[in-house]
């Protein structure tokens, strides 16, 4: 009780009395540095949370700015809980035929007494911020038109369902990681899941009102801008500040070998997708695109981290390039071909750069990397590894799609025959900061709500 | 001299010369590891202010942002200097009869070449943005009318004088630590105490002008919304961002068995929180309200910091979810039926959930989860605890109420008598950006000033 | 393969097989803390890339916010890739006759394999997350009419060449580092280059159209306001968050005992170098200025870099007090006398204060504290310190300042002969966000472009 002022009287008051629990010194050292580094990396992950808010406030319009940043705080909040109480069990617990876990609902198994207890705890908010991670990708792609209560459903079911089993089958010692498929810190796990799940949410709300307007059986897009590019601008610098404790951090040990390699693959790809992306638009439309080349940033960190582990530095600059032309193509595609309405690019971001980055993996891996995160002998296509790996990989991918695809189908049906997806027209255009949560988001500001 | 060079020649040149300072190497890494964690949490800690200065100023208006954010970088500037002078050594110093340190003033018992100077250093750093943080919650109250330079005194005198002496009485060894109050990571010490001050400076202040209009002996309550809601979600973001190190850096130990239990508990709480407030605004007034919702996020955090170390995870759950009513609840009894101004809500936020998580430890605390950050068979009621626990914290908070509420109001009537508390109405109608800093903080854009 | 399972399962299956990596337990303890800490920190710094884009965005005007986010986008994206193929081997490679390295060209001698292979990971990050830091700080000074192709060709012989060779006389065992100047985290090395190189950048350039209007022989200097104090008051603190890991970063280990040291007298420079700004602006315009306060606080981290590791608490308050005065006069200077056009004031915070900085180690080093970071009894001139070392310290400064201005000279001059230097006046009215990148950052408020 009187643990503070200890301090300044004698060092070794510090010295807890853990002797119970970790048995011997350089043991008890081991186990601190591995429990540090997950909570760290666990904490700038949570911190991606802020970078998502920013990027999808930024990139739509002033009058949805509050609606966007409570649908992002609540499936961080609501996910946290059902994580808890649902998904971590589904996801990591007792392995049934390969399909899901279960077991270890609400942490009963965690014994706050045991060293496991400890690892369990900070293993468990680690995968919790991953988990939000999923279900906010969602969020972008829905945005200034689906109704919140649909999003407070849509939060339950991603992160308690929908995110763990496919988690269980890549993580958790499911199907596909019996198979050998390889996805190191989540591009199919994480951001596929997640980018699917956009792509069908954006579907069946359709897109917004003037979004696509047709005429004479011609169709034209109009592009809606952001309203706020240098606070995308921030989210996209804190999405790539977190993205070090994510992808470094699902070495779950401090103590890991391949951590550095890890943080300096990531910061290559998401470097070279921002540099791909301004030159492809540059090239293409004639100027250097600041949204495209925001997102060529985030596609690179999509895309490498499967892979993060297992390439060298070079292969990492060769992924996320090729991402952030994947990217530029895949949201013109959406938008104009497919006349998908995504505000902010999550299907293309997060759905096909992450799957494009799972099968990176199998293309550029290499053991003498590799076996820094402790990987025995895995090598991709084009340093001798085999087309079987690369099918395992393609196989992860088309089920991560399949998964995602169904489950979230089913999921906004069920929601919209019951408390309906969208909001009413005369409330799109308005804005649904004011209709759904009674509030303006910049006060005093001359703002053109109708545009 | 040559230290960068030698990295590349030789892994061991890195290897310090330090055998001088820690005899042991396992020693020397249980040293680092503390120091490095205490460090860490420090600087997450220290970007709450940044946290308190996007949420403070995203919640008044655009005519005072500037203003708002020359007093929050003030008060951590001021704070570190006049911690370092005179509050450290009042809060921590050698004990005089339970009341207040007295020693160890600008450091100076700190000598660096001993591994206790080195602790040292660290510790002081986390006590400073301890100190930082206990004075920035009154700001937010006091917004859009204080003068600057009284702000300036009363940063002096809070982070000199006011925080220091509960903190010795609750931290510091003093008379309400050796009764057995626990507070771990400081509900009362920083939140309550800055609360409280807050309760006293805006009702000295009184109401910004328009706040409150009676007409026919019946008051009218005007709400004057933020000018940037995006902005203060920032701000919690960022806010439970370093909370992770405010609470878990708490144990001032990187190898503390508590850390990882501590970082699930704060999450979940703030989780919670942020729900139970939008559930019952929905409830309440038919629209889940984006500030409140901000607002109970960080109601769950300030619940917590007393018990962070001592619950279970259910039981954070619950601290939590109770802390986002309350919070809303008080809100709206300070403006509607006491007329007290507080235009973030700080009072509510920091001072009544500060002394509601206070008093949660002798109701939700458990032995099992308590000892692993070295407390020796704590339980609150409902896990068998003793009312005397029970007591011992309600003391805490009444103590703690009475000091900050008598020394603030001695310091704003000090400062009301001397330099003015107020600023004119016309600066306050014109904005107190033009009149105190001779600045526009949006120029360029078109904003209603007289809002 | 099934790395993640076996979690759960089983505490020591997360003991990684990293017997032939790290022979010994203990050792493996040092190798990771130390990388860790380099990491955490690098990450640290990253995101001061955040801080410098807001910062600069928010002291210039609205209609070239996206222009501004783009260069510093740019500018580290583009430094990673440069850094890693070029300037990381002319740094830190083979010393050729102490002029400049030459070996380990895109990390070409980093063996993965080896704990040296892996802290070269983890030092190459932390090294390119400095190399950015100085390309960006010229952004700030050459913005709201630079081409944006010329800052590209900027940033890559910035980042590839200039930045490379005076850190290689000062940190890579070049002459300057021989001869025995001090320059613990970079006041010169980084923070002056880019302060000088922005020098030469704003003269070449010429000032903003309607900057300085010359009527009858007299110059009338026009204030140039921000459009967003808030964003860069979130910046700074920003800034002063990621100094921690850039000073505290810069002892290359986690076991360092100076760590502590250097975050206490990094905050209280930056603290006190606010403070000195505020008074300062306050005496002398009768108001407490926000924008040379937020600089203030920049300039006592600028210039506590050099001498962070080596100098007393005292002496780091002495150091950021006059910082913070020398900004304010140096920024009026170049404005008011020399008419060079430097919107955020960066070539007085970085080059001038850096300047100070790297001289005020000669000044207040202290053996005793700087034996902490393994300096053999170094003082400055107060402390018995020989003026010896303050000449080599100047003969440091003067070299950096004169390799600085020559060889970005020859750079902007080429790039102004090649693809020229400056948006045409048009597109500087219309603001470069339009013409440039075809994009509004604000779409939908109302704002003076025309200003």
């Amino acid at each position: 009780m009187k643990k503070r002022i200890l301090f300044l009287i004698s060092t070794t008051a510090f010295t807890f009395s853990s002797t119970t629990l970790f048995a011997a010194t350089t043991q008890e050292l081991k186990i601190s540095l591995d429990v540090l580094w997950m909570l760290i990396s666990a904490i700038l992950v949570f911190f991606m949370q802020a970078g998502f808010a920013m990027v999808e406030t930024g990139f739509t319009r002033a009058k949805n700015a509050s609606n966007i940043i409570m649908k992002n705080i609540m499936d961080f909040a609501i996910g946290s809980l059902t994580f808890w109480l649902v998904g971590f069990g589904l996801m990591y617990g007792k392995d049934l035929k390969g399909i899901m876990g279960f077991s270890n609902f609400f942490l009963s198994q965690a014994n706050p007494l045991t060293s496991n207890g400890i690892r369990l705890f900070s293993f468990w908010l680690f995968q919790t911020v991953f988990a939000a991670t999923a279900a906010t990708i969602v969020s972008g792609a829905v945005a200034e038109r689906l109704r919140f209560s649909a999003y407070i459903i849509y939060s339950i079911v991603i992160t308690g369902f929908i995110y763990p089993i496919t988690g269980h089958w890549i993580w958790g010692g499911g199907w596909l990681n019996r198979l050998g498929m390889i996805d190191f810190a989540g591009s199919s796990v994480v951001h596929s899941v997640g980018g699917w799940a956009a792509l069908i949410g954006a579907s069946l709300l359709g897109p917004r009102t003037g979004k696509y307007i047709t005429v004479n059986n011609k169709t034209y897009v109009k592009a809606i801008p952001g309203h706020n590019l240098p606070l995308a601008a921030l989210g996209v610098f804190i999405l790539w500040f977190g993205w070090f404790g994510f992808n470094a951090g699902s070495t779950l040990s401090g103590r890991s070998p391949g951590i550095a390699l890890i943080a300096v693959t990531t910061n290559l790809a998401a470097s070279s997708g921002a540099i791909s992306s301004m030159i492809y638009t540059w090239l293409r439309y004639g100027k250097p695109d600041p949204t495209m080349t925001l997102n060529g940033a985030i596609a690179g960190l999509v895309a490498i981290t499967a892979g993060c582990a297992l390439v060298s530095p070079i292969s990492s600059i060769a992924i996320g390039f090729i991402a952030g032309i994947i990217v530029v193509i895949s949201i013109g595609f959406f938008d104009r071909v497919l006349h998908i309405d995504d505000p902010v690019g999550a299907i293309s971001v997060h759905g096909v750069c992450g799957a494009f980055g799972t099968i990176a993996v199998a293309i550029f891996a290499q053991s003498k990397y590799a076996a820094l995160s402790g990987f025995n002998e895995i090598n991709g296509v084009i340093f001798g590894g085999s087309f079987r790996f690369l099918l395992i990989q393609a196989i992860g991918v088309l089920s991560t799609f399949l998964w995602a695809v169904i489950s979230s189908s089913v999921l906004f049906i069920l929601i919209k025959i019951t408390v309906g997806l969208r909001v009413n027209i005369d409330e799109e255009i308005r804005g649904l900061d004011i209709d759904e949560h009674g509030v303006e988001s910049y006060s005093g500001f001359q703002i053109f709500i109708t545009q």
